[in-house]
């Protein structure tokens, strides 16, 4: 029962439902909705997909997340970032507005499901820790300014593609020639328009006397305003007769029935951008549930966020949808508007139905370009190169990687950007600890403390050698531990004793167990004797499994005080 | 004159060449010129290259590294494990016996010499530490096994081929039927004896009273006498006419000068082979030579070895021959026999030239089954399982390492294993430091010592946490550490005070730091403090150039007691 109820949090929250949670639910609930219906037909804009799939991408999802996920607030549904990779993904394969195209898509929504169902099931979650903060920071940074660079198209109504920055630019500039002043006009007014109801509103109707919910709520209508004033004004003036794009015909009704396509070959192609997204989803999610969750001192099962996400993304392919995780914005607003359980995503779905059951007809005069300056408007909040500045300030193997991860982002498009980010992070921090800070200590006069003899005044003795290592060791760095011994201790011929301090050693692998056999070995050849001291608990269990104890020439002692006083005599 | 010394460590060594220097380096190359004739042959035989192409391999190369290499009784030549990665690696590109065969393999000389070189002289030897113990092991062993079974077709006179062990097994017992009666009763008696010689000749002859220099040399000599008498025999009895394949015609005289093959296509099918050839064939170089210098309190300089190898590698690439390396019986013999300088190697070379020049028409009716034969009994010393029992021991992540390398070798061959290798080290490696050994500690009664909760009897306070994590704070493990403290946490209403005790953390990286301010934002909301104690200097140097230590709720501590005991009031 108890594992039953892992895999169904809606047992937990779900006997506890009162009245006033249902309130509170529905209230959050009505926002959402409101705001996620300009984002959901723009995302699917971006990702290259009919309007409606970003719909439905807002429907069935939303509801599979209400019963397996364990965040209380968070919005799942289309994103930009991950409506950007699909687009990068899906677009290797077919031509934008083709049947394939979206058939791609639901694949993609399938793949991502069931690596995200499993990778929960076998408790993989740690999987995603290798993503680091500055590679995600400098990959959502750079996705960011290539989406909100390849919407410039709609909002100047031309044709141009691109899945990286260069070939993006190259394109419109080439295309230039064809601008549409009607598209241009709305493209460019609904822009400033939302960056002003996004930065200047609120503190107007506050200043007005509306209260903070309602001017809240207010601002969080912008983008519906955007939409209702823009589709009139199109319909009004035909400005579609006139090189406007629109919307145009968006079917109405309840999300079809999709079986995702059991094609070896796309299965194979979008396997590799199917991790990608899903990890990428997976961090973005869990990063702000934890957020959230912490502030009403709750907390989310990160494993059991993965089987929410992969119900979602499953749901979203057998209902028309495509890739979908858990939206920051969405979320904080969702949050901010009281919503109490995952509930209030299931109503949220109800009113995203509704929608598409009544409002579909409406949004035929709807322009692109309103569509593209709310993605502008939004991701344009993603784009934070203050990453750069602490990186550079505190890490340069960590500023290291995030320019890497921008650049090649930028220059490469996501899938190369943020793999090379991940593996860059990986070899840097691999490289730091192969080469692990060693310093030679000595005696702090009248203490016990024994420090590094650069730093501080210290006693010392020309027959005995004490060198700590703040490292564990293993292979990447045993053989550097090798070198500088022998480098150390070669010329030296008054020594007598190396005694290896070994308080900042958490682990001790096989390949530097060999390593420090053969130094001992070595040593003994040179008539010097090697020592440890202070060895930790479990490592000192598993040398004391090994032959390694006997055949050292020294000894094993407590503390390093212990070690100098005895090898003094 | 520093660095152009640091180049060329002859330079060093040779202005203090003496008289007793020669006689000893002399007598040295003698010995190894004696054992290295039938084993250049032999290997590249392994190679799937015509004999002389193992003399020419064992001139120039020897050479070179007389010049450029640091250890002083490194034999360099055609070795087993790297001839086995010849042939796999070329045998993608041509057929066996054709002229585009040993014109890749010259290629593949020539790259593997400039990897070597462009390592060295950029100093990215430590690349090779990341091929860890185990796993070099665990490939030598897999090796040392195909390359034996590949042998056996020599010695039983069949046709039979494969790069894995399977396919190899399934090849001999597809052609049992053409067993060469003559053929196997060399190879099955020169290999007896050869054991013979290896482990019942020099007990007998020390029994006979000769001295064990001398036996040690006699015993060297096995494989030649070998050679001569299964020669002599079969040329007097004509058995190459009843099915015993010989040598054949080896052209005698210098050896050619080759230039590598300029092809793009090849340069790409071969590059990754050349790589792990490079890698590998260093790693081994350097251990033996590491191991030998030490004996005599000497040092060997890692990537000065790169360089002499580079440079051996490309004198083989232009002189007729294949990939080198240094070897380690062949080491051990010149070190044995007294050699002091490289310059053994060098006079090594001049025996091996007048071999080339002079001996060529005597190996025309040396039969393949003692070439054969030699190998297998040089390789089966390197097959050892000892590493399986150790790791199982010592650590289980390890195993996994040696029994995979193991077995991927077997079953798809030496590049496959020993990749796939060293990519689960460093995965496993990861996957330890992400799910690090955290304790919850106390106090222990009477001291300032604080130990784990766990393990000894401590004194806790209901509203104070002391958590000691025991490894560096990094993106691998910044989500872990926030979830543990979350969980610790959220239902703990007493608690007031959070301690990070930091003693075994050498560093903390930027996501980390991200996941401690998160940790620090999140407790304010509980109303917890967090607090850190005895972060080391160079950390705490880091740290303050951020704005944590201003965020922070608590405040960093010098001692863990001190923390507890201000904490308390």
């Amino acid at each position: 029962m108890k594992s039953f109820k892992r895999y169904f949090p809606i047992l937990d929250w779900g006997q506890h439902y009162t009245r006033d949670t249902l309130t509170n639910d529905l209230v959050a609930a009505v926002i959402v909705t409101i705001m996620l219906i300009p984002q959901s037909l723009a995302y699917a804009l971006l990702a290259g997909l009919p309007a409606e799939m970003g719909l439905y991408a807002s429907i069935l999802p939303l509801v599979a997340y209400a019963v397996f996920g364990t965040s209380r607030a968070l919005a799942v549904g289309p994103v930009a970032v991950v409506s950007l990779m699909t687009a990068a993904a899906v677009g290797n394969l077919a031509l934008q507005g083709t049947a394939e195209y979206a058939a791609a898509a639901i694949v993609l929504a399938f793949l991502s499901g069931v690596i995200l169902l499993v990778l929960g099931v076998f408790r993989l979650g740690f999987l995603a820790n290798f993503l680091s903060h500055p590679v995600i920071a400098g990959f959502i940074t750079a996705s960011g300014i290539i989406i909100a660079t390849s919407q410039l198209k709609h909002i100047l109504g031309i044709n141009a593609g691109g899945h990286n920055l260069l070939e993006l630019i190259h394109s419109l500039f080439a295309h230039l020639g064809d601008i549409s002043i009607w598209t241009t006009l709305i493209g460019i007014t609904s822009t400033g328009f939302l960056f002003w109801v996004r930065k200047g509103l609120k503190p107007l109707l506050l200043s007005k006397g509306i209260k903070p919910r309602m001017a809240d709520i207010l601002t969080k209508a912008g983008p519906v305003a955007a939409v209702v004033v823009t589709t009139l004004v199109t319909w009004v003036f035909g400005l579609h007769n006139h090189g406007v794009a629109i919307v145009g015909e968006v079917p109405r009704g309840l999300p079809p029935l999709t079986i995702p396509d059991f094609n070896v070959d796309i299965w194979t192609s979008l396997f590799g951008s199917a991790v990608l997204i899903s990890i990428i989803g997976f961090v973005e999610s869990v990063s702000v549930a934890q957020t959230l969750a912490a502030k009403r001192r709750q907390r989310i099962i990160p494993d059991q966020e993965l089987i929410g996400l992969g119900a979602s993304n499953i749901a979203a392919s057998i209902s028309g949808g495509y890739p979908v995780t858990g939206g920051f914005a969405r979320s904080v607003v969702n949050f901010d508007a009281g919503a109490e359980t995952p509930a209030a995503g299931a109503f949220t779905a109800v009113g995203i139905l509704l929608a598409a059951l009544a409002l579909t007809p409406l949004l035929y005069f709807l322009p692109k370009a309103t569509l593209a300056a709310t993605i502008i408007v939004a991701v344009l909040s993603l784009v934070d190169f203050s990453m750069l500045r602490t990186t550079w300030n505190y890490s340069k193997a960590d500023f290291t990687a995030v320019a890497a991860t921008i650049l090649l982002t930028l220059g490469f498009g996501v899938e190369i950007g943020v793999s090379a980010g991940v593996g860059l992070s990986i070899f840097l921090y691999l490289y730091r600890t192969s080469r692990p800070h060693i310093a030679e200590v000595g005696l702090v006069p009248g203490t016990e403390h024994f420090r590094n003899i650069n730093r501080h005044r210290v006693e010392t003795r020309p027959d005995i050698l004490t060198i700590r290592v703040d490292e564990n060791l293993y292979f990447a760095n045993a053989r550097y531990l090798e070198d500088y011994l022998y480098d150390r201790v070669v010329g030296d011929r008054g020594l007598k004793h190396v005694i290896l301090m070994c308080s900042a050693v958490n682990n001790i692998d096989t390949s530097a167990l060999e390593s420090l056999e053969a130094i001992n070995q070595r040593f003994e050849d040179m008539g010097i004797t090697l020592n440890l001291s202070e060895v930790k608990g479990p490592v000192m269990d598993r040398l004391s499994r090994t032959h390694f104890l006997h055949h050292l020439s020294g000894k094993v002692y407590l503390t390093q005080f212990e070690a100098v006083k005895e090898l003094s005599h």
